[in-house]
């Protein structure tokens, strides 16, 4: 086997989804891996992937020089290659041509066998896969699901643009808890301990009082010890926060979010029908339901829940909700320091002008209008059993004409779960961390 | 002073950019905080400040409720308002209008003293600044700064759409480090140790073989004890890495990167006289000089360097060298295990295929061609004295037909200061962190 690591002055001229059999003659220069070899007696098949898809190239005897047609007959799975030759139209190749080669470069070889096939649906153990987690992703089902990914993050970004949202970005580092203690990674910062920041929770509220709508998409970290498919430990979220609305008008802001989301990736899986992602239907509306409305449901239920507690998958189960929809006006009492009270809530019963967006049973986002005093922040920390000093940067922002504000998180690898069907949140994300894994 | 925190049901109507002397006799409620207030016997004179700009209030006994006079007369800079009433055109005001109030409410006010004035164009001291930093980023500079790094932001996404990348998100906490050791945070994951990324380098080089055009834009951690104007301990990186390109094609991309970042950064200047930002000129290609070619110069000094030696800002500014330009070819010797040797190199000069990208005498951006081949890397790692087993996930990678490839890490921040000017890297992000710094 010749192997040549030089890529030289040697380009691709096309990606897959460049050709057809409309290109009948056409010279070509094609890169990617060998995704298969057949031979059949004097014929060798191969198909070639690159990112935008896959390639035939056919190398018989007589048609092509023997050296390429052996050496393409050599290759395993996996090999990195250029091919270079004349584009045949055949209504036999998937794609409704092939390549007829005449030149072919190696740029590596494979040797090992490897762990899986990439032509494989589906792999009994993620475990497995993570461990060789470059070459799993070289999977048609997950380079659709990542490019969906991508799109959806473009589209939400777009959202964000059009609305006159100004990008941020706020510290991963922090000295002090967002969110008052538990789950927080802890740092080595010089001399110092410092924390890996949970949330961009208190920068995004104080950075309303200059720039009033800003949003942050940023890895967020918890030490969540829990083993789910639903919880990672290094997660994207997609953050906003804006001056001069409330809890309602960012309930409005996520409907476009969502909605931008489902376009693009509708839009994708029309445009690559071999994906087999049945992306959900996005209604005008977002059914928006009370947290009282929704007890009060299940209470005629033979559920022994009562007014204040959390309401649970298998509570969503019973009520048959499915879909996107909103959980409105949350008990205040379990909500974090910042979280703003609703007027003239019964007695024993405050509530809060807070909503999770579900999808089905699945938690994607959480906001609130925010409270804007400092008197009324300080009392709820103390409360909660929070020391006050060690907020005083984020309190004294307050003495300065905070204006009224709220926001959301979204966790991008749950949105993406919902769009694409996804049963585990690993394979939402690149390479998944959680509490029994810190590799690759 | 009575204040009402809760917005309740008025909503902005117009943005101050949304408004002009057209607009006279048109109703209008604005929100936004006191950027002055002037008293000149029975009128006051108000400036609001919203996200886009500035809004002349005026009111004037007779022409509007005594007790909008009143309390407006009241109000400290900083004071959370929104104001409803009419516009009217006038030349003596600076945006063409002023509006005549009918309404006001105060949402919260002011009662500590600042410790800088909002409409100072320089503080003297930038600790002051940053102590107080949600109140620092009130001042025009900082606002038109921030606004022109999302737009600059978003420039560079378009092109990496454009041009078929993908957008990656990569691990931040990880098991070993990527170039060799020194410089890393490291954290408490669970039970082990872990580390935060200094860079996504290993990550987006494994995603090259499925992805083939991939991009990350997110923050970095380096443990830097040196405190200059240049240096960040968590910095936003722009990473790209692409199959089947070197290091001349990365060049090309970061020309039309910079020169995306240019228009965008020329557009917001234009259409924002007052920034009084002066974006450099972008040439239609960056100048290209060989390290071998800038000893040569520098020998022809007084200079004493040899090959091999390092180039420091002293001898740039010797070379004469300034805007955009970029050093090749760099001596092998100090780079990183990943970075390929340039074939046929003297004897004892071993050159590698990368580059730094320079402003004037300050580092944007640095790229190389990478290697492809197992067996070089782990030569390279054990004469680095790198633990080879602790990379295994990564090297392993290399057995399935690695394609090659290229690219590059651009700073942000330093991007942004070449394009506005900043003097101090620690005003190109939101809350620095530094040695001496992990608060606010």
């Amino acid at each position: 086997m010749v192997v040549n690591q030089d890529l030289g002055s040697l380009r691709r001229t096309h990606y897959s989804a460049d050709l057809g059999p409309d290109n009948d003659g056409v010279r070509t220069t094609v890169m990617g891996w060998i995704l298969t070899v057949r031979i059949h007696g004097n014929i060798t098949f191969a198909t070639i992937r690159d990112r935008d898809g896959d390639i035939s190239v056919v190398a018989k005897k007589g048609a092509c020089p023997d050296t390429v047609r052996s050496i393409l007959s050599s290759l395993k799975a996996h090999s990195s290659v250029a091919v270079s030759g004349t584009v045949k139209a055949s209504t036999k190749a998937p794609a409704g041509f092939e390549i007829i080669p005449d030149e072919l470069r190696v740029f590596s070889d494979v040797e090992a066998v490897p762990p899986f096939e990439p032509v494989a649906r589906t792999v009994k153990n993620i475990d497995t896969r993570l461990e060789m987690r470059p070459i799993d992703l070289r999977r048609s089902v997950l380079l659709h699901t990542f490019r969906i990914r991508s799109r959806i993050l473009q589209a939400i970004r777009a959202y964000f643009t059009t609305e006159g949202f100004t990008e941020i970005n706020t510290p991963k580092i922090i000295s002090s808890a967002t969110e008052g203690g538990a789950a927080l990674f802890s740092i080595f910062y010089y001399d110092k301990q410092a924390f890996l920041a949970q949330s961009p929770q208190l920068y995004k509220e104080q950075l309303t009082m200059s720039l009033e709508k800003v949003f942050e998409i940023a890895p967020i970290f918890r030490a969540e010890s829990s083993r789910t498919p639903r919880h990672l430990s290094e997660a994207i979220s997609i953050d906003l926060e804006e001056a001069f609305v409330d809890y309602n008008d960012v309930m409005n802001r996520i409907e476009g979010i969502v909605g931008a989301s489902v376009d693009a990736a509708r839009l994708y899986v029309e445009n690559h029908l071999d994906a087999e992602i049945a992306v959900p239907e996005m209604p005008d509306c977002i059914p928006r339901h009370t947290y009282e409305e929704l007890v009060g449901r299940l209470q005629k239920t033979d559920s022994k829940m009562e007014w204040g507690d959390d309401l649970y998958p298998s509570d969503l189960k019973r009520l048959k909700l499915d879909g996107f929809y909103f959980i409105t006006d949350w008990p205040l009492g379990p909500k974090p320091f910042y979280v703003k009270e609703t007027k003239g809530g019964d007695y024993g019963r405050s509530i809060s002008e807070s909503f999770d967006l579900m999808y089905g049973d699945l938690e994607i986002s959480s906001g609130s209008t925010r409270i804007t005093r400092r008197a009324d922040l300080e009392s709820n920390m103390r409360r909660k059993g929070m020391n006050v000093d060690s907020f005083g940067y984020h309190l004294r922002a307050f003495d300065y004409g905070m204006p009224p504000h709220a926001g959301c998180g979204i966790g991008l690898e749950r949105l993406l779960m919902a769009l694409t069907g996804l049963a585990n949140i690993r394979d939402a994300t690149f390479y998944p961390r959680d509490v029994d894994r810190l590799v690759p």
